[in-house]
């Protein structure tokens, strides 16, 4: 069998697929992949004092599921678990279906792992201040009859929250399911829709504790009425979430000072860097509800490659949003070695 | 929206699946889930020590792959990791797509998953000696054409290796990829298919850790043909596998002394366990080349729970192999407590 029998044997749309760029560029100040800054402490692995190696993890993320549901004032039944947010989108694509439809610029995946699975795949621009298309977006919505939308808010890389009355006209105008994916919700002013859960049975809420210091255990969960849990749970492996991860995410979940001071600390800094970055000639900041800052240079390539010189590792966007770059918000030592490196090459 | 609205708007092929039954059930001699009775010690999680929980995993789990290459001697091109077995029959089915052909019985998660993507699945029934059926299976590979062939040796849940020569009829046979998934080959005496890697290029061998004391990292690998691992690796979300479980992994793989101790250990009550139960009038242990024993006895029901009422939890196969219970090699001592509570019942 040569190499050409094996490319044909593989379904064609995953053959035209690339695999996902994760090339690690080493790099002392890392502000590229929306990670916390801040880290919990190497006594946090004492929770795994009595863990054993040998045996399964619970499968149904028991303590994980009442830790979660006490932080957000929800009951198990409305929680799964899965390893990190990507495997629950490809568990919600596998139970719903497509067509899929999300607005561009957002996170990746919800495109990627759709296109994996065989389905068509609708993205409705954003309209020019960052927020959904309202028109555009109902209009797909009735022609389509899209099985799943997707609304990251606030929405990476663009950094805003859509307009919550434009995403409850997307909920009420769809027949399928809406995805609400508050990744970085923490980081907002705005409340989010958890309130509205009740309201809207086809709204499934996607939350993540990668934003929060845990990414290293890929801990994401989804939050919706328990028929939409018990149906996606079908399609969910049954020992997805290791029990290390399962562990340390129950001991760090009830760490709620340090949570919040994280929090608070991640968000003050943002605002210092959007107004430090306001004040430069060259540079427009967009505001920002999350854990990071998209902004408008003029030479964004060159400008990627001197922050790198200098060690500071940004995300160049330039090839999607033209003119843009985003940066993460670091510590506060970072941060300012970013400012003072931007405004020096700016 | 209405219950049942929510139902309809599910895939069928996933609204006709139940959720995988995981219930765990409290026993303090628990040989039901062919985990190893041997855990590595608290100090391995000084491995995690200068881990940074704010950071991603490795998405190319660099490490990992180099020690899991050491110990088998192959190259990082040649492997990829999954959480889990599970995760990686999910990639492969996703990339090859079906018809799915598998023997039966053997581990559920091929069918299972199959079904959840969409596919056609195939069941070809073992020979009365628990080998593949050669002759049903070379049709069934001529007529439908399996794009993917699973086959678990040793068999799970029989405990013997399929015939090597059958195994190599069907490769050669195949237009499709086949994946020999050696979960339980270190307990095995044959030497497995590593080494017909380079003679089959449709050949994909699973491995996995959860056998051989780490089933709460949840790590799983593929080996096989560089072309095939470039093609499945695309359908991979880019974090799959925790930082946690690859370097818990990482360190434990070092150990090859414990590992060995575990394995022989292992191997060795298997034995004591089989030839005990083979002395017993009513009861007719099957020989197995994994870390769990098939029996047969009169009425497994019943006995299923006398077990149980002792405080030993076996898997009762009653259902699908009549009249027989599968009990995982536990420790010595677990292993004595079984072995005279099934005297004292029988």
């Amino acid at each position: 069998m040569k190499e050409n029998d094996i490319k044909n044997l593989v379904r064609p749309v995953v053959r035209s697929l690339r695999p996902y760029d994760a090339k690690e560029i080493p790099c002392k100040i890392k502000l590229d992949a929306n990670e916390s800054p801040f880290g919990f402490k190497g006594d946090i692995f004492r929770a795994l004092k009595f863990l054993k190696t040998n045996r399964y993890p619970d499968p149904e993320a028991k303590e994980l599921k009442i830790a979660i549901g006490r932080r957000y004032g929800i009951s198990s039944e409305n929680i799964l678990v899965g390893n990190g947010s990507d495997e629950l989108i490809y568990y919600i694509i596998t139970t719903f279906g497509g067509p899929v439809l999300h607005p561009i610029p957002t996170f990746s995946m919800y495109g990627i792992i759709a296109q994996a699975l065989g389905e068509k795949v609708i993205a409705i621009p954003l309209d020019r201040g960052f927020d959904i298309d309202l028109e555009k977006t109902l209009n797909a919505v009735e022609k389509e009859k899209p099985r799943l939308i997707f609304l990251s808010s606030p929405n990476n890389p663009t950094g805003n929250c859509f307009s919550a009355e434009r995403i409850m006209k997307i909920i009420d105008a769809s027949k399928g399911i809406v995805v609400v994916d508050e990744a970085y919700q923490p980081f907002s002013s705005e409340q989010g829709f958890l309130p509205l859960l009740r309201n809207y049975r086809n709204l499934v809420i996607m939350r993540t504790l990668s934003k929060i210091g845990l990414a290293a255990l890929r801990v994401g969960f989804v939050i919706a009425d328990a028929a939409i849990i018990n149906e996606v749970n079908k399609v969910r492996l049954p020992f997805n979430v290791n029990s290390l991860s399962q562990a340390i995410a129950v001991a760090a979940l009830k760490e709620k000072k340090q949570l919040s001071v994280f929090i608070k600390t991640i968000i003050s800094e943002r605002e210092r860097l959007f107004s430090e970055m306001a004040e430069m000639n060259s540079i427009t900041p967009y505001p920002s509800e999350a854990n990071f800052i998209l902004f408008k240079i003029k030479n964004p390539d060159d400008m990627y490659q001197a922050l790198l010189r200098r060690d500071v590792l940004v995300r160049n966007l330039n090839d999607g949003i033209k003119g843009c770059l985003r940066v993460t918000v670091g510590t506060r030592q970072e941060n300012s070695v970013f400012l003072k490196a931007l405004r020096e090459l700016s």
